[in-house]
């Protein structure tokens, strides 16, 4: 399948400008095949403005034809075949299993919310009937569903060139919302979100969707981003990269004449907190699957667990030790572009140069162009306290462990914790009851806790939340995984005295839907 | 009673500054009795610790005990009696019957807020179990719920001296949230404030709430509200005012180190839709009911209808000659400051100075201080379309009439509108089938349609959304009125592969709170 190289602008294909770039293979630093064009300001403009032709007939498309068009994406993003998998690999040095594996999460992605939306609950419908003999004031026939926002900008991630890119967690909950979308493409994997983009394109197609639903535009530049964010049509951004990234659109946005949502996240560090018990338990254990937390994906996931406090006990010696076998065993493997690299090496070097800091462990080089080693730094609890730059997020396959040799010195640490992803607490039953208070803190820092387990990984089903306070996000009210996804590109719409026939499906009298429904205070399935 | 003038910092008074300010009668301009003491930099401080240091008591409290304690706010605020009628009718010029049924309603919030934490399933607990076998992962428990987010700071509102104000809306639904408050009183009403705040301080007390789970902060500068917004250990606001005020708070906000989501309700024109065979069967009526939905509380309602199109046939000049007669015969009243009477007369006058508007009708002149006659100003489409400064809020007794001869024309005006809280539909069933292109414009526009009625009364209930598109607030995805408003304080929180008893209750396998969850996507209020 050659690439073109262009814009997608609803069905059509748009190449204004004559500034090109390359997708670039991250092992050996050379261009690969396929120019790509560098969209201008006007065709950023046409894009919106085809999602905003799409929208009025968009949100109100069948829910099951929504559906439809979602499961067709996940389709159509198989039917690329090997293509997709092997231009994936060429663009971000992930290996194949891994993108396989990312591919199904896409695909999942698209079907769970195909799944939301055929069940048709999450609109959050509320009807108060009528009472015209209510005392002083009669009550008015008032119903409440959340509607769709109108077009929304997303912006392709470089860590997951699928599952958070073009068509992933914050494509399908838009979609899947009611809410046509304008991606730009992640400029590290340009043949990647095109071969995903003409797959939706297809797909919208094939399901009778409207034209402009779905529109990509790429550019190197962050210029493309900028026109994307501040064009007035467009009623919310999802994003997830760096927080220098993130919190650049979020000022954007909030500058605008009409501010909007961005629902950015940011990553975090992902604190790991030690509990004596588990060490003198399972030292060995923590340590190797730690190890491999850390070098996940090349220490690219935004639940990096960046940052362990382990306590000071007759076993912390057996620990550290077993982790530091581990990671010197560990090809840690090529990043996704030598700018990433270069990134993570400042930070790894950073911690290296601080005189409180000893390095631990060092993995093996990878001898590609944008090959690293896996470093994990140690120090000391009292060294730590005072230095929040040191739990700041270095994004890539290092992890700084903190020695503390009391509660208390755990207990501060997690109060002057910024806002993360996750908190990881290992313990026993013991531990886990001694250390009660800790969690009380940590519920406050992190969108997710998790006991005996490891921060990477993160499920996509109902129940996930995948954000956090700032700075792990700008929108700590929401999550960029899961199904509560969806929520973002919506608002609550209410409807006073309405006859039935002009109101929203949802929301007429014989619940043609069939959804679950607040009824004058009470849940349930019924008619009126 | 004897009002104390001072600051209310959890159980204790503190009055640091000399700085005094006076409520205001507003009929005759005099101060009133009781000096109010301007809070300072380190009173604010130590309110919002006193918050800090109360939240993690009072989010782990029991829902039936946060409950109790909303419905014993309602009970002081009753057992105050006429004092507090009294001193809001002198400090507003609102007229008894109006502020006991707003006191009505205001403890009508905290029952209704009471009611749903003790009903318990707005938490949107979401619970996956595990699948140890699953292949190629095993699947983890996870459990989703929604957790209060912390200090809540809110600001009292101008024109609602007991329902959008220190035991407001804002107020109720953080405290049901399970968030402490402090509130920065509005200082047009500052008497009225400090009985509330004493009645809330009192139920706190009486129910055995963490102290600093209330306070109180006033002032008559902007400054005070300033030092609320920055302060770091406050993670919301919430405001009813102005469109300047709110845009400014929300401005602070995002500049903060840690930005906070300002829920910031400034009032909107409420456009009205008048459509040819509701004017052919009905001028007489709704040009009577207009004029007293224009007139309701002297002008000062949020959804004032500030902005009405007509169309032009047979019954037009009928129902514009009833809406001159009505109007002549009103005697608007006493605005609520001679600042909201200035800012109102600036905003008639410069619609009236227009050459392409005329003033239809004029009310009785009320002679007060802070007394304002009802306007009626009158253009034709053709002279609205280009003027959108036209549409913008008049805050108080006016309106402007825009006759339209097409359908096309008043289409174009909707599709030109900005965000407002409401938009009214006036129609017979073959109008609202001819125009139900218009409902589907306008849905954008607004939070609230509605159709043969009038925008002011808002209804305090499940299904109410009063929030809408910017300007009209700075949270168009939230609603500051009706149950729905308790979720703008509380963000989603997950819970990986926790022991049942370290769970909070809604999530615990028993469900020993009763509540509505979704268990593997399934909505039940089942056991585990």
């Amino acid at each position: 399948m050659d690439l073109l190289g262009t814009q997608f602008i609803g069905n059509q294909t748009s190449q204004k400008s004559s500034q090109q770039f390359y997708g670039v293979n991250p092992k050996s630093g050379e261009n690969l095949a396929g120019a790509f064009s560098e969209a201008t300001e006007s065709e950023v403009d046409e894009a919106v403005k085809a999602a905003e032709k799409a929208f009025p007939a968009y949100r109100d498309t069948h829910p099951e034809a929504r559906a439809k068009f979602l499961e067709q994406i996940a389709d159509e993003i198989l039917a690329l075949g090997d293509v997709l998998i092997e231009r994936a690999m060429a663009e971000t040095a992930l290996p194949q299993v891994r993108l396989q594996g990312e591919r199904g999460r896409t695909m999942g992605q698209m079907k769970l919310f195909a799944q939301v939306i055929r069940e048709g609950s999450w609109v959050d419908a509320r009807i108060e009937t009528a009472n015209p003999d209510r005392q002083p004031f009669p009550k008015a026939d008032i119903r409440h569903m959340m509607r769709p926002l109108g077009p929304v900008g997303v912006f392709g991630a470089s860590n997951f060139p699928l599952a958070f890119s073009v068509a992933g967690g914050d494509t399908a909950s838009a979609l899947a919302a009611g809410c046509p979308v304008v991606v730009k493409g992640h400029p590290a994997h340009p043949g990647t979100s095109e071969l995903v983009a003409r797959a939706i394109i297809s797909a919208a197609q094939k399901t009778g969707m409207p034209e402009g639903v779905f529109s990509m535009v790429q550019g190197a530049s962050h210029e493309v981003g900028g026109w994307l964010v501040k064009h007035p049509l467009i009623h919310a951004i999802g994003f997830t990269g760096s927080f220098r990234g993130g919190k650049a659109l979020f000022d954007i946005a909030n500058q605008r004449e009409v501010p909007i949502p961005v629902f950015a996240e940011m990553g975090s560090t992902n604190p790991v907190f030690l509990l004596p018990g588990a060490i003198e338990a399972h030292a060995e254990n923590i340590a190797k699957s730690l190890a491999g937390s850390i070098n996940l994906g090349v220490g690219q996931f935004c639940t990096n667990p960046g940052l362990v406090f382990l306590p000071e006990n007759t076993r912390t010696e057996v620990f550290k030790k077993e982790l530091v076998g581990s990671i010197s065993e560990i090809e840690a493997g090529t990043m996704l572009t030598t700018g990433i690299k270069s990134a993570y090496e400042r930070g790894a070097d950073a911690l290296a140069g601080e005189s409180n800091i000893s390095t631990l462990a060092k993995g093996k080089e990878t001898a590609t162009t944008a090959g690293v080693k896996s470093q994990v730094f140690f120090t000391q609890i009292d060294d730590f306290h005072g230095k929040p730059e040191w739990a700041e997020e270095v994004f890539g396959p290092s992890s700084l462990l903190v020695q503390s040799s009391s509660k208390e010195d755990m207990m501060e640490a997690a109060r002057n914790l910024e806002g993360h992803l996750t908190a990881t607490v290992h313990g026993t039953e013991e531990d886990l009851k001694a250390y009660a208070d800790l969690f009380a803190v940590l519920e406050r820092k992190v969108g997710r806790l998790i006991i005996n387990g490891y921060p990477t990984g993160v499920e996509v089903c109902h129940a996930m939340v995948h954000g956090g306070p700032y700075p792990a996000t700008t929108a700590p009210q929401t999550t960029s995984v899961g199904t509560n996804a969806i929520n973002r590109f919506a608002r609550p719409v209410c409807y006073q005295s309405f006859p039935d026939f002009l109101l929203p499906d949802a929301l007429k009298n014989e619940n043609p839907l069939g959804i679950w429904r607040m009824i004058n205070g009470e849940m349930n399935k019924d008619h009126i």
